[in-house]
This record gives C-alpha cells, sequence and structure tokens, in this order.
C-alpha cells in the first residue's frame, strides 16, 4: 500500500472543461485521505509521446510509493488494455499505448504488470470516452486504500506491453547523431542525447545550423544568441538566454541536432 | 459539517494572476484543514452558462457534503444576492446569477437556500470586485469549519432563485431538435440531448450537415470523420477522431443538432 | 516552524511540462506532511516585475507562517544569491533578483534575511538550469519539516538586497502623474495610485484619453464603457464592463494614468 498515498496526474484534458476536477473527485469520493498532484495537463491532444516524456523525467522526484496516472489516450474506446504497473518502487495506472514507455526504458529491476479487468474496482456506469473517471481514477483511488494489485486483474508478461518506437541517437565515425524529443514552455530543445555522451570539447549543429561549442547555462550566451548545454534533465538542451530557441532556430520535435567530436571543417580539410 | 472539508472552486480567474491563490489562501486561513481542489478556472470570462454546465456534470463524482464554491460574475458589485444552497447533498456558494441553474435543474429532493448577509463571517475590509475573496471564500471556509447554514444569513425560498433559460431539446413530428450547449478543450460538441432520447437508428444532422447515425465512440469513425455519439456525460456529442468538431463542422454552442428518427429522404419520397 | 506547512509557489514554469509538479514531488519526498498551493505558473516568461506585484498582492492572505517559494529568474546558473527571507511573519525563498521588492516594500517590522549555501540542503545533483527543484523546493521542505533558518546559510543584511527600480505615482501641481503596473486576465488595467491617494471628485486621464470621474465598480458603467475604481488590491484600476480595458484604451504596463483633482479644462479656463 502506498504510504503517502500520492496519486498524480497526466493528461491532455486541459483545465477548461472541470475533467481534471471530476477525476479528483472520483478519487477522493473512494479515498478521502488520498493526495493529488498534477504533473501536467497541457499536453497536446493525443501526443502520447510528449505524456511519456514528461513522466520518464519526472516520476522519480516523488515519494517512493507514489502513484502516477497517465491518460493520453486517442484510442479511447476501442480495444486495448488498462495498466497497473509496479517498476522501480513506483506505481503506473493508465492505457496500454506506449504512455509508460519512457518510464520503462528507465526503470531496471522488476517490473510487474497487471491488466485492469475487475470492473467491481470501476465506477458502475462506464462511458465508451472518459476512462480517466471511470476506470483509472477509481482503481487508482481503492489501490492507495490498500487493495492489492492482484485484485484489479491477472499479471502480465511486461514484454506484451506497448512501447512508443525508440528514439535513440546514433554515433558515427566523427559524429553523434541525436534529435530533439521535447519543446518546452520556453522553447527550449531538449535533445535524446544524454549527459554522458556529451563532450564538453563537441560542436553542436541543430538543423543545418551550427551552434558552436557545449556551453554551461543560459548564462553561457549574450541575449538572444542559441547556447548548447546539458539542461535539467540530464539530456543536452539548446536554449536562447531570454528568447525561444525553437523560434530562433525554426527547429521542434525531430530536428536532428548533432555533436562532432572535431570541428568538421579540420575534419573535411584532412 | 461537511465531513471531508472538501472546497471546489470554478471561476473564470484563470491561472496567471494569483487569484485563485488568494482565494485558497483566505480558505486555510479561516480553516487550515480545509481542502481545495479546482473544477475550473479557465471558464471563459463572463460566461455564467459554461460554469453551470461544468457544475451540473461534476457536482456529484465529489463525496457528499462537499463544498461547491462558483464565481463567474458579470455583475460583481451590483445588487444580487450571495447564496449558500443545499441541494442533493452538496453545498453550492456563490452569486445569485443563475450559475447553479444546471445544478438545480438535476437535484431532485429538498433544496435550502440562505442569502449570505452576515458581515461576520467575511474578510473585514470589502472590495467591490473581488467578491469571491472577500465573501464567498470565507463562507465557504468558515461553513466546513463548522458553522451551520442559519448563521450565515436568512433562507430564502427557492423559488426566488436567478435561472438561466432552459435549454431543452424539442420533439417534432419525425425529428427531435437538440442544441449544442458546450464546446470542450478537444472541439468536442456537447448537446442537450440526452441518453434515453437517443435512438441508436437516428440519424445526426449538425446544423446543415448530416454526420450519419449514431456511434460509439470515437473509434467509431475514421481519423478525420465525425462521428455523434452518447458522451461521458450522458449526452449526445459529437466528435472528430483525433481532430476537432466545432471546426470541421463549423458548429459551437446553440449550433442546432437534429436526431432524425427515420432517414429524411426516405421520409420525403412518402 | 511554520505550523501550517504551507508552502505556496510563484513561477513562470507553466503548466505543460510537467516542471510544477516535479517541484511538488520533491517537496513531498522530503516533507510528505508540507502542503503546496499554486500563486501563479503563468507568469510571463522571465517577468520578475510581475512576479513582485502577485506576491505583493498576496502574501498576507495566506496564514501566518506560510512559506512563500517564487522563482521567476532569467539568470538562473549565473552568479545570484538564493534567498531565505523572514518578513511580516511570512517566509520567502527564491533567488535574489528583485522578484521579493513589492512585499519588502510594504512589510514593516523586522527583515531578516539568509543567503542559502549549505549544499546539504539541495538536492544532490545540482543542476544549472532548474534551481526551483535543485534549490528552493527541498529548502522550503527542510523549512516547513523544522530545520531553523540559520541552517541553511549565513545571515545578510536586507540592504544588500536586489530591488526592482520603484514605480511610485508623481504628485504635481494639480494633477497625479501614475502608472498601469499591471494588467490581468480580464485585461483590466491596475495602477500605483493607492486607495487613499484617490479623490472620488478627480477626473481620471489613461494615456491620452479622459475616462472621467471615479466611480465605484464594474457596474458603475454601462456594459463596453470604461470605468475607474479603486479595484481589490486597493489601487486605482481601470476596468471595462464585460470588456477588455487594455484592448480599449490601447494600454499596458507603463502607461500613464492620471488624476486631475480639477477638470482640466476648467484649469486651463482660469
Amino acid at each position: 500500500m502506498p504510504p503517502e498515498k500520492i496519486i498524480t496526474l497526466t493528461t491532455d484534458f486541459g483545465y477548461e472543461d472541470g475533467y481534471v476536477g471530476v477525476v479528483k473527485g472520483v478519487i477522493l469520493k473512494i479515498c478521502p485521505q488520498a493526495r493529488t498532484v498534477d504533473l501536467s495537463h497541457e499536453i497536446q491532444p493525443w501526443n502520447i509521446s510528449a505524456a511519456s516524456w514528461i513522466l520518464a523525467n519526472s516520476f522519480n522526484y516523488f515519494p517512493e510509493g507514489t502513484v502516477h496516472v497517465a491518460v493520453v489516450d486517442p484510442g479511447v474506446g476501442t480495444r486495448r488494455r488498462f495498466l497497473l504497473i509496479e517498476a522501480g518502487g513506483y506505481y503506473f495506472i493508465g492505457p496500454d499505448n506506449g504512455i509508460f514507455s519512457g518510464v520503462l526504458s528507465l526503470v531496471s529491476g522488476d517490473i510487474r504488470a497487471f491488466e485492469l479487468t475487475q470492473t467491481d474496482y470501476w465506477l458502475p456506469e462506464m462511458s465508451t470516452s472518459f476512462h480517466a473517471r471511470d476506470v483509472f481514477a477509481p482503481v487508482a483511488a481503492h489501490f492507495v486504500a490498500g487493495v492489492a494489485p492482484e485484485n484489479f486483474g491477472r499479471e502480465i508478461a511486461k514484454e506484451s506491453l506497448s512501447y512508443l518506437p525508440a528514439r535513440e541517437p546514433k554515433l558515427k565515425q566523427d559524429r553523434l547523431e541525436g534529435s530533439v524529443v521535447y519543446v518546452d514552455r520556453f522553447g527550449n530543445l531538449i535533445t535524446n542525447i544524454k549527459r554522458d555522451m556529451v563532450k564538453t570539447a563537441s560542436l553542436c549543429q541543430v538543423g543545418k545550423r551550427s551552434i558552436g561549442r557545449i556551453g554551461q547555462t543560459y548564462g553561457s550566451a549574450e541575449q538572444g544568441a542559441p547556447v548548447a548545454f546539458v539542461g535539467s534533465h540530464g539530456f543536452l538542451e539548446i536554449a536562447v538566454s531570454q528568447g525561444r530557441a525553437n523560434e530562433k532556430l525554426d527547429a521542434g520535435v525531430n530536428t536532428p541536432v548533432i555533436l562532432f567530436q572535431r570541428d568538421p571543417a579540420v575534419v573535411k580539410a584532412e
């Protein structure tokens, strides 16, 4: 039983329609001691990949045993499984559509997955389009209230879970070819190039534009100039001091980001 | 006394100015055990009707005894009453401007209404433009802290409360004429046609465009195609799978939605 | 030790990226009894002045002892101090960049300030770009958990703190020259002219446009017409009933707002 009864919520529901409030109401009605924390509800509608990325970069800042409910679900109402996953000391509840890919790729150790089928723990009336309210919220609430995972449905093989396509950088002779995987509110471009892949002597190129050598932080560059540095998520990030890197560099998710281990001009000349 | 001390907040205050935070501060200062839940603060400014609709579709997902504070109030500072209403096992606090119409139309059983006049339970300094902070929040906090409804002011007749104009669908010879009453973040068009008015054989028309027969859910249609189905609120809803129905169909609040019990072409030919 | 363990958060992080959720996770991991309240996370990126204004107009609506964490920090990663300030019965945690100017200008009585240097109370891994997560959140959590201010670093002189330039109205012979200091979600123009500077007989001019005499509230004017009145923050405010004053009057932050003690035409004619 998760000791702190903390349930985080990650959705694309937005804040205007009351959907998130209703989810919290359902949780509190079942388990008044539960405490909900919003991770994000402003994920671009149906962007499973963004939800997966946010969750992977956030889940382990919470107390161990926290239950993370994540629902970005373009396939709502069609056949896909409902999941409760135990991984890395945390719990994850949501649809089996790849939303937990990011987390699962990070966690070492045992992973247990359960398919939610026991309707006794769902709301009595089930809609075809709001499973966060009807299935995931009540299951999360019953779970933090003390119901064991096995009671929600049978255990399933972790190999059977849905994954999004992996987006790993490729190491070539003289370069590392990564890409932008997330653009945040500030327009910062966050890549899939991990801290330990970055050599400070490297030259960075975003799309077709050279950024120069890896810096330390926003303050490394003049206002308005782009800078590449290892960001707070532990990945190479391209930012513009007090500006928007995505606009300045005309870049977005999937834009190639290349690290040259030596100056490409020098390489060419040799 | 509401046992769980849960207070929900529904406003058009938005999230940028700190207004919602201040309301919560006022509540916590009076009753530190109170727990607030945001239902929505992104209601379109002054749209009482949207607030009423959200509240009506959300209030009873919360634990019984929950206090719902709702403040969308274009008439702030002019003469209209302040209310505390007990209805259907829940409590409602806000201005007497029709914002509770939706809830009151749904609740059966006793309804008690009180006019808030006892200034001892308000903030000492009263502004003319922020009654959520100065009146409604402190009253809600004192109420969950244990003050009886009678102490806030005299009981008034429920017939004297303000209501928004009713928007019920009309049944004609061969058709049911409803309309869109709410458009959500996803662009879904939610109508006033209830689940039990919908016959699955019906043909649905939005504005001047035919949608075809009633489906089951988003997944009933191909991506980009509109589909009509009974949505999570229990009303007929028109959506576009991974698209925006309001844009695709050039529709919004008050757009007519007609259900033909038989194919209109057939009707015409007969 | 702050008795209610309430921590408010004021940032420009927005709601989409999960940054705010992570800050709350860090707090709950260190002090599960802490309770966080969002003051605003939609402050315009890097707008320290807006954050200072919101904080100054909100902090004392919370229970005494509340800890206010405020992080709008264009200089993150460069050299500026981290602060814990005790003022007016409240606590403030954030960067030393002027974000607490508004609060400090209002508080009378003792002010104590500490420079956060004791890294034992920070997250073990320190990024260069997310100090809210790595420094301010953990310090706030340890503080409400009972760690004394002195343990986080040495006390520093309050005179050494950073302040934003003061924006006080100027009193001239026949007029008071103020300006707009904040524009809220509704487009209301909030000025730096305090309640006790306003004489009800005054004529108000915004930019080059005369608004007429000071009214009582939104309802004082016809729909669509501008009205000047003492708003809920205690400052002269210009609004348009059910409209946006900033657009109607083509005004924004720093637009001059002038109060004439007598009709300027009369003054001129004399």
